[in-house]
């Protein structure tokens, strides 16, 4: 935890930014007004990390004691729908960046959950179960809150992505450590899930 | 908690009773009968309550020791079922009346979630949080196991009334004491949803 | 418990593959792939035990600490999944028996639900309740993730036998002792589901 501790917090909040601002872009074309599109940016942001930690009982969750994450998620939910409701639609273009911005989110929530769980002292096998859990879950909760059912159950190559990641994560750390375990996992997730959404723009495209 | 306690019990008791009978009432809108009319008075009544516990790591949850929550819940939601399959549809007065008790709601589970979680050591800040969950997810749960979209989502002057609230009971009570905070509090929310939804009427009926 | 213990796990672990395989069935005919069928399946299975710890205070809840849960779920969930898409439809013989082995699964995890809760200290009332959530959240969890409204709500005589079923158990303990509550509970919820399946085919087929 200690070299990657510094650049972990910054990482994580970066995250939640993310997944908030993918969320009010998602409330946006929900019909949803600044208000609604706030708190799906809040539950999708922290619906991952708070089963995380309701499973293990790591209570208060994270974002009650801490409360830069609420001051993150907030403004930048506000932002994003601000932006989204002053877009032109039919681009694609700034889909497509949010999209590589969630992926940047999975792959971070996967390695901080699957941490946390291997610091409470869980199997690793479980340890990978919770870091998907973390990563995948608070997409799941913002699909609910729209009425619609979860793309990760349509989806195979999204919650994969996580396991695999995560298994990758607890298979080079005894060897290689936790910061070169951190960058190899956390880079093939991104890679992985970004030839992913090439291919499906193609195929899309075509 | 002293001068208020002996009235903060029935009123949560009451406010139990206010949500279990207008989800009821949606229940049998919904289709549903007498059992998933209670099911869904028992998740709406104390859903809020229920997830401020589980984020707190108040548990067992509040409604699992102290009985009288389900005791007051099951019967009203019953009536409110019979009620409601006996009412003409379409009069509109009845609707009216349960919005307002829903209104009570609101405010009640606001002020005693905030002072569960004060409580249990939490920033002002994440209190005013806490108190909005406690108030409002009652209603989103209600929503989503009708197939809805919360209307919390699409509607801001609800959660922002409980916020608001919330910020005015932890701004006065420094200075006027727990009574006159949770009144002054109490009231401003009550009389801003009345407004609210005088002119939902209003321009309904434009 | 003693009597007991060696034939619970054993049957908790196949109600968790039989709720596993019901809702694999019903992922693949909401469209979805493989691993969706694996995310419901686990949801299903175990959603109703984990409210129940979670609710409860009993954490890590159970599967996190008992890896056999999930060893269980995920292939049962991939076999039927596998087996109902290789399925001719129309038929109705498969969906009867999953109905039959689902009415199973209610059974036993009422029972187990209750067993825990009482275990806690729960207030016997109370014990009830929690077995009939653990009998039944499991698929009110898996209808949202299909974007449904849950058929507990809409079908009184699945939810209302749990909590026959847990009052019988209730009832007899103090008199019989564990394990003919059991089996009697047990017999007569399994008898009164397969009773109204009977005669909902009856007057469906009518």
């Amino acid at each position: 935890m200690f070299d990657l501790s510094f650049i972990i917090l910054p990482l994580t909040l970066l995250a939640t930014a993310v997944m908030a601002a993918s969320a009010s872009v998602q409330a946006h074309r929900a019909d949803m007004d600044a208000f609604g599109a706030t708190v799906l940016a809040i539950a999708t942001g922290m619906g991952g990390g708070t089963l995380r930690d309701l499973f293990l009982g790591n209570t208060p969750v994270f974002w009650i004691t801490d409360l830069r994450y609420m001051m993150v998620a907030i403004p930048v939910a506000l932002l994003g729908f601000i932006l989204a409701s002053r877009m032109p639609s039919g681009n694609g273009q700034r889909l497509a960046m949010l999209l590589h911005l969630d992926a940047i989110g999975l792959a971070l929530f996967t390695l901080t959950g699957l941490q946390v769980a291997l610091a409470a002292g869980v199997h690793p096998m479980m340890a990978i179960v919770l870091g998907c859990i973390t990563g995948t879950a608070g997409g799941m909760i913002r699909d609910l809150l729209c009425n619609m059912t979860p793309s990760l159950l349509k989806e195979d190559l999204y919650a994969t992505i996580s396991l695999v990641g995560g298994g990758i994560y607890i298979a080079l750390l005894p060897s290689l450590g936790e910061t070169p375990a951190f960058a190899i996992s956390f880079g093939t997730m991104l890679l992985a899930r970004i030839i992913v959404l090439a291919r499906t723009r193609t195929s899309d495209a075509a």
